[in-house]
């Protein structure tokens, strides 16, 4: 498809300059079991570190000295989790990004992020509280993001994965705009409504037993999905955020993405068949996809 | 890279014949809710329905006459949602197949396999047994296939995928063939075993509450898993299937497939840090693999 | 959900034996590359190695003695892919299950599976016939089983996998049942049809040059799927079928999987616009799905 | 886990406001078949629309007033699609936006998104040069992301998903710290390099030929891949850049996000092999992964 006769790689080049850049390792699986006592814990999560600085002179010039490998990183990433990581991976992610500005000559900040895995214990006959060091991975799963340009100031995201609830009514949607040529949806006052929750928040304060507010957040996210009729996903959003400010005041803001997983009444008329809102055809695309931070008003 | 001066399909065609064949629909999402009372409840399968018969006529020569449309299959697995379905994945496989050998005029037998999403009840301060319509959906899936080759007489298999197990404690490898060449591993009686639990079993009887057993299997393959220091997943494996088929006497035999996921101690030796099983990083590649039939040995 | 007064666990165990097993390495990730002159040439591939034979003690006894770690198999994969692997993934295969009769005192055959990644030159002005050791992957896979029960004589099995093929036209469905209570699907005698072929074929012959076969298949697949006007996927399936088992007397039979990728014609009358066949929704799900063997007929 | 007397939903609501937010449609799969001459013409992409507005009341009070509901975005998405799409998503991205600033009395302005996926005319010896109406997907995908504030101006941006690199010499990675405590890693001068390209560009001009200009990067990233010794996949990223903005004065900058998949020298010494960059493990996770812009600089 390349025509004419000036060929890729022959033009003379242009002057270009490095823009906003960092590097680092991604997907460092780690796990750390606490054996203390009988009663072992553990957390496993999925590591990304990213560092930025001055790395002009590996871009524009092939020069790699003073850079921390990235096989370095990796390496750090499980020892630093031997002598610290002794409580959250918010915590973890201040520890990571500390050490990198101390011994990085080029490093000045960076981020680090993480995708938890939630592991409940079993629960059998002999220990209906759960075992002492047999687990069950749950579905969702806790994220978190840290961020300092300096070392020493954070900034800290933590949220909420894949975690997926479905309503079989008190939902519906009408109201809307109905004199769009495209327009052909009817309205509904009684519906399936199912969303797969992706949320983050930020927090007012500058560190706080993260563990805690994470579990707050996602039981109350469940909780207020359940309290009211939702006049449509964009509303029980902001219900949410309201919710979540509401019972965290560690947290200054939170924001969703939440698709709106169609589940299409079947037409079961041309078979002469009822269809109540029984039977469902769950369609997997297109969805609506809503996203939204909802703030503290003062 | 076609090399020769004889090109792709002006050869002479050689005489052919149909061999074993099926055809169908896949991958339909369907969704059940029995709403006659508040406390809805639901059921939620990706379900494919395949069917045998005499089928030669459309491959051979192109003619379609009495073939059931897949488009059809789509329809009648929805339609029959509605007049049957009332209770598991396997009586409906065996609803959908008896229809299909009775309105296809070619079908003579076939298969229906469900992979069901299972959705616990979201527990609220209101609601702590769980909530009436409100749901949350759980990592672990249940499947079925149901086979008939008359429409009259059914196999069925139930099983669990995506079950996802970890003990940090009371498992090991040791004993294993030492001198062969390629034997690098180290021997340990004290390692994290992990796995992702496949199973599928066959009954001994013609129906039974198929929910009921799936949840009795459910429950003692958690069991197992804690009950025992595990030299082997193999080991594992067969003590999952003995208690399996100690407490179902409906069941005829199981299968499981059992990855070890390894969970490899991080070498932190060479940091001047010990490592007591603390620090693992989660391979997520390559992992051994287990298959086997655990029966009845009378 | 247990219910009742016994407990999982504590029933009285049944009598059970191991049914049929095997168990290996699996995922192991491997890439050889031939650097004997300037222009290298590489293979890479997905390696899955399974063993069958005596490991009742293991599974019964928790027994190890003279078991071939799952570890040494992923050593000696790519120990062997030194010594050996000078061709094609199906002659690799039958080296590895050889060794592993050899050396493993209870192993008495098995099986062992490949997926191949394809990987093109990087065409480039200078080396427009592609780049002697600079390469770009390929969408398609090759894939490869070889089996045995003895480790001398061997099953092999060659195949493809995501091969994804589309025809604006020259495709239609007609002539179906159409009397059927559930049947709403039109006729049509012009629309798209596209698939994503899986293939896999068996040999009538000990050995041959197996990548020269696979690519004769590769080619006349995508051949035969624009050569006629298709009544049916099946047609189209057979017709495939036929013409690689003309071109390639190696084969003895061939096996299709190949699903029906609708694209429907999006209903564009709503809004007073014409849609001859232009503006389809590619709907992901569900889909047909045919499975055939075709074989020689004598 | 929940603890303390206090339950989730009961305590009184704190003050919140609406921040910024956006939705509409995703995951729509389009595809529009130009059928004007014989020799058709296909394109295929996923799409997402999302429109920014005053979206206010939805959330805060549940009024879903004069809001267009994303059914309507789908419906829009194909009739569009049908009336323009003449040439690029570029420009078709430009049309949808267009028309929903115009239509939705509280949309001021909004993005599309999408992924197209490449498809090649089928090779057959009749028609060398491609099959008329006959076509196989390619594994790379062109990315483009289009936004406006009013529906007027618009900011577009390009881009390439899933080009998987990978050269067998002529890389390296030396000279880098190595006095800190977590760093194993041995230099080389001679390695495998591999990466799975993703890159973004902007523009220098208000529109262009963004079909010829995607194709000019795609050749030019893959020839500068393979024109220099790479010290650095940091480097290889500068040097992309530099030559993609030498060829396009179109273009005002580019991104890029590299992962360095390794390709790890497997061990065989343990086993009396030598081990010449010939047989490697290619390694899942983790990755060293680069990102960073590339610009002009005057």
């Amino acid at each position: 498809m390349m025509t004419g006769t000036q060929q890729p790689g022959t033009q003379p080049k242009v002057k270009v300059r490095l823009g906003e850049n960092n590097y680092g390792k991604a997907e460092v699986q780690l796990m750390k079991i606490k054996r203390g006592t009988p009663r072992h814990e553990l957390r496993e999560a999925k590591v990304r570190v990213a560092m930025y600085g001055d790395f002009g002179a590996a871009h524009s010039e092939g020069d790699n000295t003073d850079l921390v490998a990235t096989d370095t990183v990796r390496n750090t990433v499980y020892g630093l989790a031997k002598e610290g990581f002794e409580s959250s991976i918010e915590e973890f992610g201040k520890e990571l990004l500390t050490h990198f500005v101390k011994v990085g000559p080029r490093v000045t900040g960076g981020f680090a992020e993480f995708t938890e895995h939630l592991w409940e214990r079993v629960q059998t006959p002999a220990q209906p509280q759960g075992h002492d060091h047999a687990f069950v991975r749950q579905m969702p799963k806790r994220t978190a993001r840290v961020e300092t340009q300096d070392g020493r100031r954070f900034t800290v995201t933590s949220g909420i994965e894949e975690l997926y609830v479905l309503k079989t009514t008190e939902s519906g949607w009408e109201n809307y705009l109905l004199d769009e040529r495209f327009t052909t949806l009817p309205e509904t006052h009684d519906r399936v409504m199912a969303t797969f929750v992706t949320a983050k928040w930020e927090y007012a304060v500058e560190s706080c037993d993260y563990d805690a507010v994470w579990e707050r957040v996602y039981r109350q996210i469940q909780h207020t999905f359940t309290d009211h009729y939702s006049p449509s996903l964009q509303r029980t959003l902001y219900l949410m955020g309201e919710a979540v400010l509401s019972v965290c005041p560690e947290i200054s803001r939170i924001w969703f993405q939440m698709p709106n997983k169609h589940h299409l009444v079947y037409n079961l008329g041309r078979f002469g068949l009822e269809n109540n809102n029984e039977i469902l055809h769950v369609d997997p695309e297109p969805y609506g996809l809503m996203e939204a931070w909802v703030e503290r008003a003062e």
